[in-house]
């Protein structure tokens, strides 16, 4: 039962929460919708929005609040599972002084358009000085947040709330190390038979995608998908998850994946407790338990054979011309392995050898090993041993990302706790229900969707990220199943 | 220049009119996107915005600040008219018992309901109930407000600042009775000849309608087009207005018209001095100067012969099926005069009793002489008369529109001010410019473009609507150039 105080800090976080939803609508519709000139008054909106629920949720009162709560409530409570994690969150965003968190939005800012401009001249030190400013800024950050060995382990917080970089070191260099391993030798391997040429309608491809995206559990009446120019997926509210994609008239797998990568996302938000909207225990834990449900449905799900055989016969519906090209060959053609020089366009497997040469290179940085114009060159370094690959420019190497332009440091390694992630989900539910092929086969997704949502989606924010796959798979989280899913995948 | 108080009311403002903004983009969404479920968090967004809002603006020392800040600022300086519109909003918005606005917002969510469930069933009783309380409601603001003849006077305040029962009813009296006989003689005249079958497919009417909003005037890298169930314009920012239609495959005409009417709001919207945002003079004055922008365009300009005349070429590229039917058989088409039951399917001749019939019953039901439940026989016995039908149903009759059920009373009269205004502004560009059929023939729309720019859109709220009119057009506001240009029409 909430006490007064605890009812109080309630209130507060419903108007907070209703702040940032209004938020999430003004970012999706800036994605999708704005009119060229309507950017610098969806500017004004956004910070009004941002400073208004910083105000009201660093006030000291809130604070004051919270323990107050925190002494009347029953150990072991939900209530004290939610004061505890606001608590968290309070003494965070307390601990930023408004000067230096207006300072960073202004940065950033800048940083933005500078990165545009260095990207589009392909010349990283066009760059360079923004990002020092930005660096720098993040280090203060971190000192106000306090760390115990890296200043690079307060930013990671900010996305993967118990990440360390001692934990990060290891796990990522058994995989670095592994996963080239595996890499040379799919690398090697035949390619398999193209796409035949299509095209394929985008209209046809989106009945098809939504269809799909209803079939493994994405709720219509709860959410919608729209055509971006970036995938993505964003909640504005308890029952309003949208999700996005883009099409290729030459490659109608290309949007199916996304689709199903973002309906991932869209469905941990669907799959939250809509009665504990509002407070921790009704909100996403991480972006690295994000990303493992949206690479579940992408890569698990959405790459195995029993996918494709299933769908078939749909597909062949809206796309006769593949009459004769069969589902094995189409499993075969989305999980072809290339050397890819962006990120975005890698293949499953690979893809994570990207995100960890990002890690690196943030983590040099934040201890001081690397200075910011010897990025390049480290970057294409490493980008040879690992990919194996030349890289020709700046904007086919460093530059490629746009996250750090918007002071994003720690955020790219919960990409691969994602993989890591879903591998360890995927063993998990195996062990629940046995084989998923058969249920796959049969579209009955349900039982998949069942395990998730109780498992990880229903928990909201109660464990930390590490704590919640260990409560959901049983294991400690390990990159083990992830590496040998990949070298499994390769033979 | 500023004050200090001055300074600080305009924060306040900008501050109101971000929340407002957010609040459009909310309404634009929630008729175009919203999924299903979201409807009551965003129920609960709006609630917020518009209460936090209205304790703003409402907190005595804005009323103390305005005050300040008039007995400073120059007599007859941009301020001062700013700080007169600002210090009636504030006294109108703080007249009223927080009990009673939120009062009123809960009984027209239930009246909203009662409204649909009863046009569904065919049957006003079902609606009465609900109809009675909101007025109830309307009359208790109206004392709030306070007003000298009659209490639909304070009613009118909210839409037309300034309009009085005393001056509409002649003026609708009078074109209640020149229009009935010029409709008389419309309905008897021989039907055009109808439009080819087409199809005319969705997405050609898309392009054609954009490029004619293009030409008009409609900028759209400050604005954008959409699709929605019923044709709109919302703005939600200085350069950000947005403008919806529905499409009819058989008919391209009807979404080109709405086009042109919503462009015509967006205009204004777009013609605004976007240096006053958030202040009076930035702002547009009344709805019936707004319907004039619409009705403008689309009747005066996109009724014309010169209009259908110099698209003919461009329309036949979308829709080669209507080689050899003509820019005549078109101009004519788009003129036929017929009777409707229903406002929104009304010729533009005969559009305006319908408006003048809903007036006639609302002022009767607040001065007392008509009561709810007569409201049908009424109505029924009234449009006989005015435009010779039998109303065969409640749905066909006083239950077709939604303004009611909205609370909207003394909604309905801009309407037809709006064709009133549009008609004069007609006659006095035409004075300034000459005849303007070569203009639209050449798709030279800039000098009519900027006549209104200039004498409406960056006016802002300077003057009282019926003084912009004599502003801009030399004359008194006066029905006679809009029944002239009927009855000219008719022949």
């Amino acid at each position: 039962m909430g006490t007064d105080a605890y009812g109080q800090i309630g209130e507060l976080a419903k108007e907070v929460s209703l702040l940032s939803s209004m938020g999430s609508l003004l970012s999706w519709d800036q994605e999708i919708f704005l009119p060229k000139h309507g950017l610098p008054f969806r500017a004004e909106q956004q910070a009004y929005l941002s400073g208004t629920s910083h105000r009201l949720w660093t006030d000291p009162k809130t604070g004051e609040m919270i323990e107050e709560a925190l002494s009347q409530v029953d150990h072991g409570s939900d209530e004290e599972v939610n004061l505890v994690r606001w608590k968290r969150d309070f003494e965070r965003a307390s601990c930023l002084p408004v000067e230096l968190v207006e300072k960073s939005a202004r940065e950033e800012a800048k940083a933005h358009e500078a990165w545009k401009s260095a990207r589009e001249a392909n010349q990283f030190s066009m760059f360079s000085e923004s990002l020092e400013t930005l660096i720098e800024i993040a280090k203060e950050k971190a000192n106000h947040w306090g760390y115990e060995d890296s200043p690079y382990d307060a930013l990671l917080e900010i996305y993967e709330p118990g990440l360390k970089v001692r934990d990060l070191n290891p796990l990522f260099g058994q995989v670095a190390s592994e996963l080239t391993s595996i890499c040379e030798k799919a690398f090697r391997q035949e390619q398999p038979e193209p796409l035949p040429p299509g095209p394929y309608p985008l209209e046809k491809q989106k009945e098809l995608n939504r269809k799909v995206a209803e079939a493994v559990g994405f709720d219509f009446e709860r959410g919608r998908m729209d055509v971006s120019v970036h995938p993505f997926s964003s909640g504005m509210g308890p029952h309003d998850n949208r999700i996005t994609t883009r099409y290729d008239e030459a490659d109608f797998t290309s949007s199916l994946s996304a689709i199903l990568h973002e309906a991932g996302h869209g469905m941990y938000e669907q799959g939250l407790n809509p009665d504990a909207f509002a407070t921790p225990l009704g909100e996403s834990v991480s972006l690295g338990i994000h990303e493992s449900q949206s690479r579940f449905w992408e890569n698990q799900i959405g790459r195995s054979e029993a996918f494709w055989q299933s769908w078939y016969p749909t597909i062949l519906e809206y796309f006769p011309s593949l009459q004769g090209y069969g589902p094995e060959k189409l499993a075969a053609f989305v999980n072809q392995v290339q050397r890819s020089f962006i990120r975005v366009d890698a293949s499953e497997i690979g893809y994570d050898l990207h995100v960890i040469l990002r890690f690196e290179v943030e983590e040099k940085i934040f201890s001081g090993e690397l200075k910011v114009d010897e990025v390049p060159i480290f970057w294409n370094d490493r980008f040879k041993e690992m990919i194996g690959l030349e890289v020709p420019d700046d904007a086919h190497g460093c530059l490629q990302d746009i996250h750090w332009s918007m002071g994003g440091f720690g955020y790219f390694p919960t990409y691969t706790l994602g993989s890591i992630n879903a591998a360890m989900l995927y063993e998990a539910v195996t062990h629940e229900l046995g084989d998923l092929a058969p249920y796959v086969a049969k579209q009955d997704y349900a039982p998949i969707q069942n395990f998730l949502k109780e498992k990880i989606h229903r928990q909201g924010r109660r464990y930390l990220p590490n704590e919640l796959i260990e409560f959901a798979t049983g294991s400690k989280q390990s990159a083990r199943p992830m590496l040998n899913y990949f070298a499994k995948k390769v033979g």
